[in-house]
């Protein structure tokens, strides 16, 4: 399965920069680097040096100077890819890149595919297979939340967690299968009702694990929040104070918004997904309607829910909208954000103000067009995340393959727990377990095709 | 004028890669470093490692992992800037390359300027300004000609040059001012026929660097090649052929071509800038009539003049289009490209290979559209550059700055050789010489204010 050839490729930031680096590995990357390589030190060559070194000197083609060069050595099996890795470190002119690039071909190495770095450190055992697909993952992470997400992936958290969960199948397995040996005397080695209970843990694991996808997947691509109120209550200004920017349309005519406006912003370290609504009232406008019931959709999806509320209207009628979206609000955080306070009426204030909330709502007077006390509204936002974010210390699934199977195993447990409640037979048993455990193996690249391979890595870039 | 404080900057190309580095100078390089990292071996700190190692680790903040790295680290003087330098290989995610740099900046870094850390190499004694312009040109050259420049100039070629300049000044300045301090005596230590000799060459040599400068720039830009023709006759489609695009709008129509179009493309590592002209024909369209004195106009820009011609017209034709531009090309290289030749008249193409080439004057029968015979074209365009090239081997200026430096030289090197012939006294002599070295001073950097230095770096990309 190894394939033993030396592969290379410009592993920067494609374009031009003041460095860019050219990482070869495999076999024969230090004697392939010295055939391209001379010291300023006479007699000097890379093969002879010691690992974790830097060496100056000159990238040479024949008598042509191609560049000074920084060549970084690294040694199998202490290196990213358990191989030999020479990291050449290059002016970072695009025609530099590539002639060292073609120079190391010329020299027998290879164009690495996306990702065969990380693909060879998998096939040495440097790292499980999730951890591998994390190193995509830390390298596209756009927030400090999904960024940290990754980080512990990478580093072994996630696979931990899944180690510990075949721990406790191998432990289930032993008893079922002595069971097996043994099945022409229909003994009971395993006691069923602290299989059960074992069952039971694992079940819980997987599906905890499972359900940690939706957090997962929110966090990597931002908590959505819906910002929802009657026209011209001043949503889009809300959402233009949030991004900094003037993406949607404000203008003081009613129903501007029509479309779902999505964008994304970090918000201390941790990406927001706003959902500008079109303004919920009632209107012939066919076009406008449409755009309402996209409003109302789009709540169901949110984690957060602005409704935005003009302080100028009378209370009764504020009144009215609150308990409308109440009823349209299931368990998210709705936070009513009372606006234009600056030019609002004193008793709708005074009002809201009185108003008894809910748990899971909270009360924000606010002037969006001067910004004024859009902090506390922030706040309440990432104050509702970091309480989900507190099972952050568990570990949160991130990645769609690995939710597939966790799906599949948490399906097998399932079966097994139906198993042992409808006291079906040991080998039964023992066969849904296997599968359980197989799918876990999946997912750490115990069990793995190249198939599969080839699917995780192509998503890589070239360099990594 | 040496600032102390320790810069920091992100030395890859911006955006997502593989790998980012990000690069720290200064005193405080490995003390800002060791703030951040944390080595797996318990207790180890960089401060204590040696120069010129690898080390692999974490980069944190407080009890947080913003990454894996690798650090290299550089120790003064032994690094590229003269200082302490550490550089940190890190994911290439945007958000870990401004993090780790928001980190270094918390712990007593602050941004790099642009071309701060080769302007510290410059003040350090690393290199002289024109090595330290040379970096820049070297990280923007996109072709073979201008890299072996920018390199030969980093390198130090340029310099020695100067310098060599330099020392014949000195050797005439010494025997002229050695009369000013007997001047009361009306000696003549300096003979002035060895003097007048030597001016002449320290002229010839300024000359020659001077001039160097139109081929320096052409070969830095592109050799410029116009190709010219009647309508009709192919130009675009030789162009397209050439740049193997289908940049040039080619129709049958004639006149389809009014702008000069310019592209550059690379041919055996040369680069040449191609202007397609608009065909010359006798119109009444007006806006066609100034594409043609575009044309004209184009021509004695050019190093390389192609003339199409087709050869389905009668040689009479042929021959006066022919005459017509060897009226109006001077002494660059031209090229009788005679097209069409699959279709093209018997006696046409036999008068054409039977007629007699000038100097400077090449015949080449191609079919553009079939792309047939085109290497032929491109072999005759090469071989003339690499005429002037064989200069190559002497040193070509291809800096804006040193050619307006090496013109004032020149200058007042010439008021030396007037001064000669005129008899004036040694003092004004004198003056003219110190001038002389003055400029060149400014070359290497001998001599430099903060406003040139700050005009030179600010130039460069951030990082270098």
């Amino acid at each position: 399965m190894l394939d033993q050839s030396t592969i290379c490729a410009i592993s920067t930031s494609p374009g031009v920069g003041a460095i860019a680096v050219i990482r070869l590995s495999g076999e024969k990357a230090i004697e392939i680097a010295d055939a391209v390589f001379r010291s300023p030190v006479k007699g000097k060559i890379l093969n002879r040096q010691e690992a974790n070194t830097l060496h100056f000197g000159q990238v040479i083609s024949g008598n042509e100077i191609i560049d000074e060069v920084v060549v970084s050595l690294f040694k199998a099996p202490h290196s990213f890819t358990g191989e030999d890795i020479v990291e050449i470190s290059c002016h970072g002119s695009v025609f530099i890149q590539q002639r060292i690039l073609e120079l190391l071909i010329e020299k027998g190495a290879r164009m690495a595919q996306p990702g065969e770095f990380t693909q060879r450190a998998f096939l040495n055992g440097k790292m499980d297979l999730s951890q591998a697909e994390a190193v995509a993952d830390v390298i596209a992470s756009s927030n400090a939340a999904s960024h940290r997400l990754a980080i512990n992936q990478m580093r072994g958290g996630f696979s931990n967690e899944i180690k510990k969960l075949r721990d406790e199948m191998l432990h289930f397995t032993a008893m079922v299968e002595l069971e097996l040996d043994f099945s022409e005397e229909e003994v009971e080695f395993a006691n069923r009702t602290e299989l059960k209970k074992l069952t039971e843990r694992i079940e819980i694991l997987l599906r905890k694990l499972k359900d940690s996808f939706q957090l997962g997947n929110v966090i990597k691509n931002g908590i959505p929040v819906a910002i929802v109120g009657e026209t011209n209550v001043g949503k889009s200004t809300l959402l233009n104070a949030l991004l900094n920017e003037d993406k949607a349309i404000v203008s003081e005519i009613h129903g501007t918004t029509r479309d779902v406006i999505e964008d994304v912003v970090n918000i201390h370290g941790t990406a927001f997904r706003f959902f500008d609504t079109a303004g919920i009232r009632e209107t012939n406008d066919h076009i406008e309607n449409l755009g309402i019931e996209r409003s109302y959709s789009k709540l169901d999806k949110a984690k957060v829910v602005l409704l935005v509320v003009d302080t100028q209207n009378p209370y009764s009628i504020v009144q009215g909208r609150i308990d409308k979206i109440r009823e349209r609000v299931n368990d998210q955080l709705l936070i009513f954000v009372a606006n234009k306070i600056d030019t609002g009426l004193k008793e709708t204030i005074q009002e809201l103000k009185r108003s008894v909330l809910n748990k899971n709502e909270k009360l924000v007077f606010i002037a969006a067009k001067d910004k004024e006390n859009l902090d506390e509204l922030i706040d309440h936002m990432v104050h509702a995340v970091n309480l989900d974010a507190a099972s952050q210390e568990d570990i949160i699934v991130t990645n769609a393959r690995h939710f597939e199977i966790l799906k599949n195993a948490h399906g097998a447990i399932r079966r097994v727990l139906n198993g042992l409640d409808s006291g079906i037979t040991g080998d039964f048993l023992a066969q849904d377990i296997r599968e359980c455990m197989h799918y876990l193996g999946e997912i750490t690249g115990e069990i793995s095709t190249h198939e599969v391979l080839g699917h995780i890595f192509k998503n890589f870039c070239i360099g990594k």
